[in-house]
């Protein structure tokens, strides 16, 4: 029987694999754990790595929080409970090379009472640049995870991604994309809890291999200034739709989260630069050029 | 008569009077202009200094903007009006020296109707270390232009800037605070229109002496790697405050604003060092003891 204990422990045990994978991928940098506990009910695990051979910062993060739930949240739910429990794992990794992509990933499970609970997750991928060829990679990995749970799930999942993953005030995508989706019951899936949570836990072990890849593909990768630039001013628009439009932050910004876990997400460094115009038919006006919603990647 | 034509040529008489005395000061960087049109109604003129002897980044920004309310803004001021006008200067400079305090300044003017219109605006500086002399100093010099028009301006405007720069989530203030104000009308005042509009003129008339004290004190002070990773950090925190918790950038990424205009405010460079704790006694963490309300600068 599925229950938030079995949840959260397994949720831990897919934090401590990907920690090990991204250790022995980077092969200098070890991860710094914190144990916190949370004023108000539970706490978590925040592994930050910094300083690698390849990742300048990243964290890879586990909590599991209950209480009384916020003013603010229970008017966006639109429920009258008092108390919640939410379990998660999320991760961000920013890569020292621009020509290794930003990888987003996080699932999470939320119960308000027993009728009340739900699944919710995604993976996304920001490459500073966008390259076909890795992209198809990583919508294929996403969809296979899918298709073994869900007929469905991929097409619409990847669709909410486009729609979530989206800086509405720059008119673009974060980056390429990849699935999101919330609130999964088995009334909306035809899936039984136990099966949801399965899928969550297959895509969260679906992160590594596939990150490995990716990194191995693009980590020898030579740069230059301008490479390096591009990348600082991708990562304010990641900083941008962290602060602005991300639900996750929002809301662990006002369930009173451990603030250095919440934006761990935030880059070592990033840089604005004023009314930045991509040279026609160059390797970031490219990019920009795929930062849209609906561009298909796998059949 | 005060009518809104007036206010925006004074407002742009305000904006030439501060980039001349900027521009001064600076020595090198001269200010590049935009001049754009919003979609939907009105434009404005942004100028944005950078690269320059003293100031890295900033912006000087004039617009006069009008149209259909968005209803996003409709529903904040409970309001059933189709249209608004909107005028202001808005100011943010980020200087290269850390020993230079970052400054803000707004003045505008918002109106819907005959019946509905008001004033609005605030500086405050964001030192990157917190001198007390030059924090009586900047106070003094807002309370000065407070107390020629309204003997409780200062002590109302400078509660409400504590309050208004904020940064809730770290529990500390943006900087030392100055003066806010928002909805300012006879009404609630006993000023005419007339006289709230020369209180904002003679506001707006005091950023370029008291900052140009600001930097002349400071802008030839000697400055180590400790000091510049303090301000990049501080910076981040402005970030945080900007993209999170300002009205201002909200309503202009709301209104489909000019968003390298209203993005200005953020600087060339932020950084975010997971979890720092600043050495007790060192200046750094006396900075962070100031960053609380209800420090009382002036007498």
């Amino acid at each position: 029987m599925i229950n938030k204990e079995r949840i959260a422990a397994e949720y831990q045990q897919i934090q401590d694999e990907i920690c090990a994978a991204l250790e022995a991928l980077d092969g200098k940098a070890k991860f710094q754990e914190e144990i916190w506990e949370r004023d108000g009910g539970g706490g978590g695990r925040t592994r930050i790595i910094q300083n690698g051979n390849l990742f300048e910062k990243g964290g890879v993060n586990f909590s599991a929080v209950y209480g009384k739930l916020p003013e603010a949240i229970k008017k966006a739910f639109a429920v009258d409970e008092e108390d919640f429990f939410a379990t998660g794992v999320s991760i961000v990794i920013h890569p020292n090379n621009p020509h290794v992509p930003i990888i987003h990933m996080n699932i999470r499970y939320f119960e308000l009472n027993e009728n009340m609970r739900w699944f919710g997750g995604g993976i996304d991928l920001t490459p500073h640049y966008v390259i076909a060829d890795d992209a198809t990679f990583f919508h294929q990995q996403l969809k296979n995870v899918c298709d073994k749970h869900h007929a469905d799930f991929y097409a619409e999942f990847k669709t909410w991604a486009d729609n979530y993953f989206f800086i509405k005030h720059r008119n673009e995508t974060r980056g390429i994309g990849g699935v999101f989706y919330d609130k999964l019951t088995p009334e909306k899936t035809g899936l039984s809890y136990e099966e949801i949570f399965n899928f969550s836990c297959d895509l969260g072990r679906t992160f590594a291999p596939t990150y490995t890849e990716l990194v191995n593909r693009h980590s020898k990768d030579t740069f230059t200034t301008t490479h390096k630039d591009w990348q600082l001013l991708r990562r304010g628009r990641y900083v941008e739709f962290n602060l602005v439009y991300d639900s996750g932050t929002k809301f662990g910004l006002e369930t009173n989260g451990r603030i250095e876990s919440i934006l761990m997400s935030l880059p070592a460094q990033a840089n604005w630069f004023y009314d930045f115009k991509a040279i026609p038919g160059s390797a970031e006006q490219q990019t920009l050029d795929y930062l849209r919603k609906g561009v298909n990647w796998v059949e």
